[in-house]
């Protein structure tokens, strides 16, 4: 983290002028008590900026969400965790609507200025009839506590994340807050990835587009093993301006530190997401250097980030890098077989495309701890790429068998 | 299969003039009796074709056997297990130099006549001194048993795999034999993919490298979930012509029969790797259809069947087409969401992008067979294609954990 840019507690009550509230509705289970709806509120008019999942099967929230960003700046963000309200045709998005409507009405506000957002099951029609009563004490029960929030997102999630920050904008303390949610396999692959930030700082409507859009590429599409959104990811910052700083735009006073601050906070999100993936033991961020290009660098990662059997070599603590020059082989890159060198955590495990003379304890010992590197250069250009992915545990596959049958009642 | 197609005993050795032999070499581990290394020999010259792995990374033996075949016709194919000689850089080619080396040598023949394959781990030194004492056993025992071949090139295959067929060319019968290995995850993804192909057919060098290249096309790369090919993948076809029928051209009499019978020999041994697949318990044919093009529809297919939460949900027998039609979202093919269609096993699981008036009873047994199909209609277009594919088990996991620290000594 930059010198500048500083923890602190709060979540999304750290900066001023924001408040959270959440309660139980039985969404998935009206059996089971657990907070399942949260609200996230401005009290002060905000600019806002978002970005959603490029899945071309979207979630109604998604649809709804963004065609309200077009014409309004948020003031709520309304989010219901336990089903997807996707793959529910014109059904679900009458039930988008009637979540932004319940909260407009329940907070005074204009329907376009909700973001609506949900997560869990897809293809299971939403039941808005077990939210509905509780939309008096949702809004009644607005106040500091953001760990509430950021519980009622999680689904198969096993903690709630949560990140705050401040930082100097011009001598003025900004506050930047956020919450998010993976699970799934930590890649918004199949998961829904949603993650919603406040800010305090005053900042212009291009300006906070635009350094959501960059930081959601430094982080959250850093961790997609696929490099493909699920059907409801969904990215909102609202910034209020309370903090009283001096407008912050692009290449203006503050700028690069705002922009760092919130690519840090995305950033800390994104490997929380990662290392409470479903089952994973492992956190590895692959680090290719030396490709023809960056995108050639991406394919290489993506291809290893994603491929089973290296996964399944991590969980095992094996360190199979022929697998692993296998999947650079496929990635669709250019490579040269005979330049490639791959290093386990800083040790040299293949050199020119084949076995390093290292003691294979040492490589073992390399890919043991939870969390370790695998850098791979290939020794063709500047192009580069950073990627955080897991491993793939058995206990992953039999924690996502079963689903659908068990949430559908006939 | 066509009725002119006829299945037939034999294996390799089905056709006419066709040796086969295997030995055991301790090339994975000395202290294990096992087959390990095959020959196939044929009597007469022939007309020889093949199709290499398209990674970039590709091994020793690939590279020797792809310049042989340039400037001459294969008469015999030495074949290991246990070690795939691949990323084994410089020794790894005088390796590969050296199994040709030994087989031209005891069968009389010209170093480039012979085709080398090797299947097994990835960067470690190929033990050829534990081969080479064999050779002079290897070709005394040349006879009829197609099978020893069969199960001499087995890695994780947990059965040796052959078809062999009779098929009438202008009122001559033709045989055509053939072997495969495949197993990790039925995809020739890391697991290599061999297939050698024995015929009497009498048939041009035109016509079996096109009709080898179109059998390979509606076979074995149909069960690729990756569309990538792994660093060894070999099919390698041996035409000698000792059926006497008139030759074969393309458009000539006999031409169809002849290559739907190739065909049916790859498609019957590519269903036969699915199905054996390391710890596959489901073959799933991913049939789309009505897709904007035929490539779009290839790309739903591997999207859906290379899915990792599809392929869970499969292995537990639970119908999730929510999972499908968010992986056909992903593909990069044009879709219309409220138009797919899904059908599992033939049964309406989503109809118009929603969930089908289905009773997930229905849905649930559509899915509980060892073998099912999953229909997605894009209702686009005409384009289509057709995906072997296969379940995700917590086993697979397990049994691919661990590979490159048991093989390495130091």
């Amino acid at each position: 983290m930059g010198k500048k840019v500083k923890l602190v507690k709060g979540g999304l009550c750290a900066p001023k002028g924001f408040k959270v509230s959440a309660v139980s509705c039985g969404i998935k289970n009206p059996a089971v008590e657990r907070l399942d709806l949260a609200l996230i509120y401005s009290e002060h008019p905000t600019v806002g900026s978002a970005v959603y999942t490029q899945n071309e099967v979207c979630a109604a929230p998604v649809r709804l969400s963004s065609s309200y960003l077009k014409s309004a700046d948020p003031r709520a963000i309304i989010v219901n965790s336990g089903n997807a309200n996707a793959c529910t045709g014109h059904d679900g998005m009458l039930k988008a609507r009637a979540m932004a409507s319940l909260t407009s009405k329940a907070l005074g506000l204009k329907q376009r200025e909700i973001q609506v957002c949900s997560t869990g099951i897809i293809g299971v029609r939403l039941p808005i009839e077990r939210m509905e009563p509780k939309f008096p004490a949702l809004v009644e029960s607005l106040g500091n506590d953001s760990d509430l929030a950021a519980r009622a997102i999680m689904t198969s999630d096993t903690k709630p994340k949560s990140v705050s920050v401040s930082v100097d904008i011009g001598g003025v303390r900004v506050r930047i807050g956020a919450i998010a949610k993976g699970a799934g396999m930590i890649n918004p692959h199949m998961a829904t990835m949603l993650c919603f930030v406040t800010t305090d700082a005053a900042v212009t409507k291009a300006e906070i587009t635009l350094a959501t859009k960059e930081a959601v590429d430094q982080s959250f599409n850093r961790i997609s093993v696929d490099g493909d959104m699920s059907t409801n990811d969904t990215v909102v910052v609202m910034a209020n301006g309370a903090a009283e700083n001096k407008t912050i735009t692009r290449g203006g006073e503050g700028s690069a530190e705002f922009r760092e601050a919130l690519t840090e906070v995305m950033l800390l999100l994104a490997k929380k997401i990662v290392s409470d993936g479903e089952r994973v033991t492992k956190l590895v961020e692959v680090k290719v250097r030396g490709a023809a290009s960056h995108l050639d660098a991406e394919r290489v990662a993506r291809a290893v980030g994603n491929s089973k059997l290296v996964k399944c070599s991590w969980n095992g603590n094996d360190p199979n890098w022929g697998r692993i020059i296998h999947a650079v082989g496929y990635s669709g890159a250019r490579v040269k077989e005979e330049m490639v060198d791959i290093y386990l955590n800083g040790v040299l495990a293949a050199q020119n495309g084949v076995a390093a003379n290292t003691h294979i304890d040492k490589l073992s010992a390399a890919v043991a701890g939870e969390q370790f590197t695998v850098g791979i250069d290939l020794h063709l250009g500047k192009g580069e790429f950073n990627l955080y992915t897991s491993d793939l545990s058995p206990e992953y596959v039999l924690f996502n068998r079963e689903e659908y049958a068990l949430n559908r009642t006939k």
